[in-house]
């Protein structure tokens, strides 16, 4: 069946669909069987028990305070927001504790609670802290009421059988009604919204057909699923087909797929619950499976990685913990799940997180592979991609993507690394913090623009002081990288190339990343080959953001001591202090830094021309909003055709409890690009032992099963794929 | 029993003291009944066993790898310096191994590796790299040369019955007699440092001491006992009196009374198995348990708390192991230290360490309290003193010590801060990076005493831009500050307060700092009172050094965006960019920053001249030897006479997991200086909610148990002791 197909069958089998079993209640992520076997379980399962117990702590708090529904006022952080948030919290919390405990007093106070706000909620405009196109009333954003209603669409689901028909019609009318309407219809923006491929739309489809399931109103139902014209070209399922490429990655990266499989995982719940003939879970080829799988791979020691807007954030969110149940209760073979969900230690109070806990406790668990993966972007998968090399404790992120929606940065081709526990090369993320309100309201500052988006700000190259695209959205949205080909079969050498021939005009940007392991350096090193192509000569700026304290450099860099002043005007280039310039007659430049208790070597190419600069943010920056990061940074002027190529190499030991320091010294004594064409570009690596690597990567036509035969200083060399490699004798 | 009568009495032991215990071996810190228990022991104690095994892997590598003993060249990091120490701790390793069992290739490996010693040792000069005044012959300086013995001294008393009488008198009369004799006598440094109430004298005494007990040898026992002159002016017991104050505080600092008290602890159980006649842990009412103890109150978290010259560091470093060990080995009613091996999760394989290991399985542990501690310096206490004021996850160090000998910085009533497993108000330490040979061989750097020592560096006042004392040691060293009062008897205001009068000629300097527990805040608060009282007029600097981001001040702070300068020229200064300055109409100024998950806010009086600054270190910093550091700073020109007084106030949530952020703004209303006369200073605190506070500190005339009567608005107040605090309804 093509997909068309199933499309059109699953719109048609909706539109058979009644409210029947909308009738049963508690049915989203509590159902009465799971509530009986909660009960049943109370006290077999700690971590399980520490959950309800939280949830309960904060519905006891709530029966014991005065319900106060607040006129929205403040933005994030403030005291309207927050309580709002907080009753929503209370709400949902109330309902479930109502449910495992039968105590009355929980659902009188979620009774209560949405009687306070069936008064209020229509005497409420635009809510007066603007913060986006899309306003909410309770919130300064649709976005957040969306939140809002999820969490308290279960609650009044957990109680619906206790409050009397008539409170329910009151409620239904003044405040579930307004508030689905207002966030699927409320204003243009909003119907865009509920109607958009995007993560906010995500968030309004699913409020809405919860609370639609809940009262049993298939219209709401529909245009939840199918959106609001029930055409099946918007609505949730749409979004399962758009907002996640084949294997599994959300368009906007990391940070939000984390946040956008929220409402996909739990919303499908529901749907696996309400309407199980629709096998949410299968669809697409388990889609849903996949975006968990691919979110848990883009963390380095539970982290997120940082890429376009991020912020510190790890698995062992509310988000991910329920993701991460509802994944293994509608997939029960997946058992690697189970040890993420052992470390997060905590669990979705629901069927769902008891289903977790239990195989959990029956010892069903695997350990959870965290290994190298290459995922392609794109509803198609063919919009570039991304890689996540690993070895051991090291990881190496290469971005070949399409934009990222509004979160993306400019930053085709950039790397990040991680190693040893820290981030050694990171990207900056997000200049945000979040909800604390002096800091622009809480909400993403002016420099995450002019400094965390543009391209200065990321491992990869700037060309001529301009970011790419032009940092405007409109262009880079149209374009994508490409990911030329990877290899990560291998540990001895996982390898990935990515172009870029959009960024700028004229330009080809063609990089090759490897994570090598071989017995003579002490851990997994990086070798990066960066070629750019232009049709007019260029300066070319290729910085490597560092974490940690300079060691030394194999040149004189000359440090600025009595005045700093910025690197330049605009693009980013503002932000930067330069703080040290030097040049070198080597061919090798080697920089050495400290972080934690390893250090790392640079060593890159250079010639004559080549400046060498060592930066730090912070420059033009009047409200603080900006971290200090340092960079080390290669600057080519004036050439049309250049290619980097760098070794990146932990080493030795800096161990400050034992007192021990050993091999603070790179083990790379030399590097020759001995060959760069238009077909391929090969280089040598020796290490201090007096052995060498070759390595090749092909430049054009690639393909696995393609056999080529390259000539290097007279010696043939035939191989078969896209790129050689062996260590020379 | 007076003092010098005690110590006329030990020495008179010593005079009849005979070698005839020294010919048992082992018997430094195992003896032969000690290994017979260990090895009934082994498997029992899994922590122990580890550190067995940790052992073990040093000894099986040791004797499956070849012999190398080079002719000394590098300093500390360098090739030759790290095989020497290596080799020390193979010996070390090696010999126990040989002891536990019985595995005869451990002892030739101590026995073919002695003999190779003591064909090198004669042969040698100074060693080429010379760092200290105080050369060594194997390593840079005599320092490494004392623990090399201490070490090896160990390794040769295990293997002493292994080896033939032959190989025995070769390698005393090559390798230990010179190396001891060396160490004590080899040139006038040697001597003086031998003979020197330093922790490095403690180390040579302890090395010639133990090589004595394992030779037999009384005239090196004695030496190490009571000095070069046998008199005891000098020599082990000597340090013991003078190098503690009577609180058992090393006047140092907490990061070298980390390393002083590895040759005390062990040196003293060498001692007490040798002539426990001699009753060293009881000597001096048990000061090595004191200094243990102390010791142990200076750690934040587990770290060494950063003051004078320190570096990272935790109790759980080797030293600190086998000090707590003995300490308990020795006293082992002080079932708190069982906790601290606990925590440890190592033990020192001896006698010492199975002891401890068995109270520990035994359940004998207590939690070890860290509490509020005001410990005295000096020889006889009376040379000032430094405060630890703690309360829950806070902790506040008060410096109002003597210089500290080398590593003393020029920061007198300094204090550092900590909060919530952070350093929210930190002292920078020391500029070095340890053994790191490109960074100045590994040792201080430089900047040391350009930035590090220098008072801007430190959170205190600096006058006239210049440093206490004008950074000069030997000024210095010739004074000391005083603790005027401290109350720390109550964690509703925990308070100590302390003067200077000789850092600055003319200037009376005192600071009073309380950390206040009260309902109203939602943690404990800092209040400090700093008072200056000059003979003329001048320019006052206080710095309040800041980790982590900041949110906001009160007043427009101008941010230099397009050019930054160093602060000053000199005495720290030039290594200051002056980030931002701004001034203020407000009385109180408040800014607020982020660390962790937790807000901070310092409130402070200010007035209309007083000149806000922010400053970040790294201006005239060539060789990129300093950390970034950020401070906020009120400089108050023109004035004889000053007073500071501030708030340091944790506050709310910055919860980036949950997405909670909440109380990000002060608490702190309002501050008013209500008085400050010669007698007294008094302040009022009030809080957003209303309610007020009244701290009253005298400033003379200090005696707990005086009444005093003072007017304030009218008002009489009377109390008895050196302050008043009391909420105003």
């Amino acid at each position: 069946m093509n997909m068309m197909k199933f499309r059109l069958l699953i719109f048609l089998m909706a539109a058979v669909f009644t409210t029947s079993s909308a009738t049963q209640h508690p049915n989203l992520f509590l159902t009465s069987a799971g509530v009986k076997e909660i009960k049943k379980s109370l006290g077999k399962y700690p971590a399980f028990d520490k959950s309800v117990n939280e949830l309960r702590k904060i519905a006891d708090n709530a029966i014991n305070s005065e319900i106060i529904v607040p006129i929205p006022k403040d933005g994030g952080g403030g005291y309207t927001h927050e309580k709002h948030k907080n009753n929503y919290y209370e709400m949902n919390a109330c309902g479930i504790l109502y449910q495992l405990t039968g105590k009355k007093e929980y659902a009188v106070f979620v009774q209560k609670m949405l009687l306070k706000y069936a008064e209020l909620y229509p005497t409420l405009g635009q809510h007066p802290a603007v913060r986006s196109d899309t306003p909410g009333r309770l919130f300064w954003q649709a976005l957040n009421e969306a939140v809002w209603l999820v969490h308290t669409a279960n609650a009044y689901d957990c109680v619906y059988n206790f409050i009397s028909e008539t409170d329910r019609k009151h409620i239904e009318k003044n405040l579930f009604y307004p508030v689905a309407e207002f966030i699927s219809n409320g204003n243009e923006a909003n119907y865009a919204v509920f109607n958009k491929m995007h993560n906010h739309g995500t968030w309004a489809t699913s409020a809405v057909g919860m609370i639609g399931y809940v009262m049993g109103d298939k219209n709401l139902i529909d245009m939840a699923l199918y959106g609001s014209k029930k055409d099946g070209k918007s609505g949730f399922i749409r979004q399962l087909d758009v907002l996640f490429s084949p294997d599994g990655y959300f368009t906007e990266g990391p940070y939000y797929q984390r946040y956008a499989i929220w409402p996909f995982m739990t919303f499908a719940q529901v749907i696996q619950n309400q309407q199980p003939e629709l096998k949410i879970f299968s669809y697409r080829d388990g889609i849903l499976n996949k975006a968990i799988h691919t979110m848990l791979q883009s963390t380095y020691n539970d982290e997120i990685v940082y890429l376009n807007d991020a912020l510190y954030k790890t698995y062992k969110t509310q988000e991910i913990i329920s993701a991460v149940n509802i994944a293994f209760k509608n997939n029960p073979s997946d058992v690697m799940l189970l040890d993420i969900a052992r470390r997060q230690d905590a669990f979705f109070v629901s069927d769902a997180g008891l289903a977790t806990a239990k195989a959990l406790k029956n010892n069903k668990s695997k350990p959870f592979e965290f290994k190298s993966t290459v995922v392609r972007d794109g509803q198609d998968g063919n919009e570039g991609g991304i890689a996540f090399l690993r070895n051991n404790n090291s990881l190496l992120t290469f971005k070949a993507t399409s934009h990222g929606l509004s979160h993306g940065h400019y930053d085709k081709l950039s790397l990040s690394y991680f190693d040893n526990g820290n981030q050694i090369i990171p990207d900056y993320g997000a200049a945000r913090f979040l909800n604390i309100e002096p800091k622009n309201g809480g909400n993403y500052t002016k420099e995450n623009y002019t400094w965390a988006m543009q391209t200065i700000a990321h491992n990869t190259v700037t060309i001529d002081e301009q970011s790419h695209f032009d940092a405007k959205i409109k262009v880079s949205s149209n374009y994508h990288s490409d990911i030329q080909y990877s290899d990560i079969s291998n540990n001895k050498i996982q390898i990935v190339s990515g172009i870029d021939t959009n960024a700028y005009k004229g330009v080809k940007m063609q990089r090759t990343s490897a994570m090598i392991e071989n017995s003579m350096f002490e851990f997994p090193i990086i070798v990066d080959i960066f070629k750019v192509q232009s049709d007019k000569p260029k300066m070319i700026d290729f910085p490597f953001y560092y974490r940690g304290q300079m060691i030394s450099t194999n040149y004189e860099s000359h440090k600025q001591v009595s005045e700093l002043k910025p690197l330049g005007t605009q693009n980013g280039y503002q932000h930067l202090w330069l703080e040290a310039e030097g040049r070198t007659t080597k061919p090798v430049t080697c920089f050495t830094w400290v972080n934690g208790n390893r250090f790392y070597s640079i060593n890159t190419l250079t010639n004559f021309d080549t400046e060498l600069m060592f930066t730090r943010s912070g420059a033009n920056d009047p409200n603080n909003n900006l971290r200090s990061e340092t960079a080390f940074m290669l600057r080519q002027p004036n050439t049309a055709n250049h290619t980097f190529v760098s070794v990146v190499e932990p080493h030795g030991l800096y161990d400050l409890t034992k007192e021990v320091t050993v091999g603070f010294r790179s083990s790379v004594s030399n590097l020759v690009l001995l060959a760069d064409t238009e077909d391929f570009t090969a280089i040598q690596i020796s290490h201090i032992n007096g052995k060498s690597f070759l390595l090749i990567t092909t430049n054009k036509d690639f393909n696995n099963n393609t056999t080529r035969t390259i000539t290097l200083s007279g010696k043939t060399i035939t191989f078969t794929g896209n790129y050689y490699y062996s260590e020379i004798n």
